[in-house]
């Protein structure tokens, strides 16, 4: 049984933390109230270390009963990327007995109006919060991710990812006031004078298709999104990532009847080896919100036939970084190598390719060529990489199968700049660990009319993979950028250059392309991070991504205000 | 030539009114800045009423060259429903040339940001605001609205919903800074420091495709709000109401170009007879955006096929008013009778569908049977339009032949409660003026499952019919009420009740079919109208329509926002 929760008691507790994500969606300035230190946690309920690692350990091999109705069966078989059989089993639903129980308790929901939602959801955050690091352990080991990129990204980034939607939901409903009073003046006659109530609805039943590589992270904005909006919300997560989200759905169980609500609001939708569910889920008539992170084929199938349903889409891109000049080699070469090797290039904003002039760059260590750029990035890459520990440490696993055979393919599209190496993890004996290729490739012009160079750069091939383009200028590759975020989509673009004109050119390029841009990043932060309450994730404007995390577009379709209007 | 606008001045001029916007779409309490008397108009620049018929009769039977690039040919055709014919032509354009250059001045316009963009647009609508005498007549002649509802609707409350849609466009670009300074504590280490700027990116161009009985009404606030976000509009206006629309471009074009912007950021796409280039603009890939009023199959057909583009619609709903019990007989026959009469019944707010228990219903005045309330609605009809100018001013003409031969066909649909009577109208002698009709229909469960009174009330009639609905009790009103909501949407529901059980039934049907509800109204506001700044015209989230006006969610998806990072 769930403690007893009074709303006023989380409103008392939580409304601090909503505020501060209020005014951080504001002014974008850094926020989070999630510690990224594993040692942070231990203290105040929290688990440390210890215990998260055993109630990841507990948890293994079990059934986990969420209590829900419908189900009809157990399902599960999920396998590590680091070679571990889960063993844990979960709810196997009848969608016909499920979907009306998400119903039942919605009005009710709907009533608690848009601050009790929200801190409630606040509170569903804040007990995951404290199970961080058992979190990062379920993360680990669907994700593949190395721990402490599990236990950062998956933990404290994608808990600020979930409380920034809680926030902009809470903000976009309270817009409209509860209520009004309304007079109009007739000039000598009595004025007209109606009373009028507000109530933000939700559309239904949301349904939250999960990806295999940040279950939590792209998971949280969505079905956080749409529970505060006053939605019911079913998670179908991806097979191979089921457990990060299963947890999430019990904590979310608990939460929800310890307040008082129906646990029903938020459910389990996991699949049997091969049943696709999700596109059975996804054309039903009482799912009316789709969250969807993963390939663009079935991204592009959902927006196509999921008709019913508002459909929030984050697909593949191909994301450009031009490098033209700069007056900090080293601290570029470094920037890089990282963003090349962090999880194994298996982000969704990892760059791709990277567009280089032929006659070289200009940098503060001199001129250099085409060939020089690379073999200094290939360099830098091994240096980086050239700690077995760090290197697991870095690179975590390849996620599954098809991301290592592309990579084994990579390597005969072009001249190999830096070859893959295999890594051994003495934790794990079965992880796939790879470090990144680079393949040269030629970007010309005279090549766009079909060479297979184009076909290589042209297509996202995701994993630890990336193309250095020759290009004519900077000029050109403006252009083949451009080109690239029109017809395939990016979720982010970076670019290294000293000259205003080049500059402008590029910012120009992402503005009208409607993409991401970071500049001459050097340091410590890198083109395929961003940090939530400040950095937009995608932007809704070209093909990688119909939404951005989080702006109001995100949450602002996710409800509808119904207005009871009478004579005053 | 336009003469010069400066930025500054406009800013100094309109920024008052757009506080004054924000506000009221915050508080949503009463406010406009638009007079609705027509004694109001003739000082400061506007037109008085002699001035503004003397502009109207100068512009028939010319040619409106508006300067537009890409014109091959002129056309036009327009009649009024009052019989004359107004003679005007407009630019036929080459799409192919229109739609580039209505891209070429995006980037200025982008760059200009939102409170630029905004006071453009308010210098736009304080222009038509001036002409409003004007564009009274062109309203009138093209919708077939009287002269007082085609001066205030198509005036001073088209201007409301206009600057609605600007307040709204506006406030969304703004909640994100322009600029954020981003510092990450790194403990001990120097602090991770970024520097960020965002800007909102207009979508591209944005199709309004204008409708016939509310050309300026429902055409403003997608125009303004698509513009307002940076994007370049392409209006194509319905072939039989294209002057009211022609004079908005031409006005928008005159103060772009004054205020230094590409006046091709918004043009006209008039169309020869029976051309149909709604199919053929609405699938072009530079269209973004569609806004779109009209019938369910195009809108339906629009969000079907128009898929590169963010689309949304209006299209036809079943409105109903449930009634029940009144403590005002005489307040709610007097208010429902101008209801049903006014503008023929030709608004997609008017009532169809009046469900009436069969054993009658309680009211100050006694109880009254179901044959009772009829013949006593029908009376107050009949007064209400005894008189001959009256109804002239009510009614208005009907606006075209599809709407007269279904007013015609109605009157066999079931026993008369009111036949419709033929209006002579002095001054348009041609004009087809009539008096709404009253159908008894039985709504009883036995008939649900095929019999013709139910072919008849669920489905729109659109035009001066409405459905005296039989129904066996409260509950049964309320199940059909919410069955027709959530099968055919609703722009708007009524409810007249003493009952408060009854009455939180109404609400909870309107709650979850997300309809708009006008409870016990027997003064002088009437279903069928809202008002900007505080009614919300549709919900969005029923069959309808799929957009309210004016939310968040109406302008958020209008542009999105790129960020440009770099180390600070």
């Amino acid at each position: 049984m769930a403690a007893e929760l009074s709303v006023p008691d989380l409103i008392a507790k939580h409304r601090p933390t909503l505020d501060q994500a209020l005014e951080a969606i504001r002014t974008r300035a850094y926020w989070s109230p999630h510690p990224e230190h594993p040692k942070a946690y231990g203290e105040n309920g929290s688990l440390d270390a210890a215990a998260g690692k055993a109630a990841f350990d507990a948890v293994l091999n079990t059934r986990l009963d969420l209590g829900q109705p419908g189900t009809d069966d157990w399902t599960g078989g999920e396998v590590s990327p680091y070679g571990i059989e889960l063993g844990v089993t979960y709810p196997h639903a009848d969608a016909d007995v499920l979907l009306p129980a998400l119903k039942a308790g919605q009005r009710a929901w709907r009533d608690a109006g848009p601050e009790t939602r929200a801190v409630v959801c606040l509170e569903i955050l804040k007990r995951i919060s404290d199970r961080t690091h058992e979190f990062a352990h379920a993360v680990m080991h669907t994700s593949g991710q190395a721990f402490m990129m599990a236990f950062q990204a998956g933990g404290p980034h994608a808990q600020d990812r979930g409380l920034e939607a809680v926030a902009y939901a809470y903000a976009e409903q309270v817009r409209t006031p509860d209520a009004a009073e309304w007079t109009k003046p007739q000039g000598k006659k009595d004025p007209l004078a109606l009373t009028k109530r507000f109530t933000p609805v939700p559309r239904g039943i949301a349904l939250l298709i999960g990806c295999n590589t940040f279950p939590t992270w792209n998971g949280f904005p969505g079905l956080f999104a749409s529970l505060a909006t006053g939605n019911a919300v079913l998670v179908k997560p991806h097979p191979r990532a089921v457990l990060p989200l299963a947890l999430t759905v019990q904590v979310a169980r608990d939460v929800l009847a310890g307040a008082g609500f129906d646990p029903n609001l938020v459910a389990l939708a996991a699949e049997r080896p091969g049943e696709g569910i999700a596109k059975t889920l996804a054309t039903r008539p009482e799912i009316r919100i789709i969250d969807y992170t993963g390939s663009t084929s079935f991204g592009d199938w959902l927006e196509a036939n999921a008709r019913q349903a508002q459909v929030y889409t984050e697909k593949a891109g191909v994301n450009t970084v031009l490098v033209h000049s700069t007056d900090d080699y080293k601290g570029m070469l470094a920037n890089l190598a990282f963003s090349l090797s962090l999880y194994s290039g298996q982000m969704c904003t990892t760059p791709q390719n990277l567009l280089v002039p032929r006659d070289g760059i200009r940098t503060d260590a001199g001129s250099k060529t085409f060939d020089e750029f690379t073999a200094d990035l290939a360099r830098a890459v091994d240096g980086l990489l050239g700690d077995d520990a760090r290197a697991n440490a870095l690179l975590g696993a390849i996620v599954n199968p098809d991301v290592k055979a592309r990579l084994e393919a990579a390597a005969g599209l072009g001249e190999v700049a830096l070859a893959s190496r295999e890594i051994t993890n003495p934790d794990f004996p079965d992880a796939v660990v790879r470090t990144p290729v680079i393949v040269k490739l030629d970007g010309a012009r005279k090549y766009w009319e079909g060479a297979d160079d184009q076909a290589a750069y042209m297509s996202e091939c995701f994993g630890p993979v990336s193309f250095a383009v020759a290009v004519d200028s900077a000029a050109d590759a403006v252009e083949l950028l451009r080109r690239t975020v029109r017809e395939k989509g990016a979720m982010t673009v970076g670019a290294y250059t000293t000259d205003p004109e080049v500059e402008r050119a590029v910012e120009e390029a992402c503005l009208e392309e409607a993409a991401q841009l970071s500049l001459n990043l050097t340091g410590g932060v890198y083109v395929n991070q961003t940090a939530a309450f400040s950095d937009f994730h995608g932007s809704g404007g070209n093909p990688a991504a119909n939404a951005a995390l989080t702006d109001g577009a995100f949450v602002a379709s996710r409800f509808r205000v119904v207005e009871v209007r009478r004579e005053a």
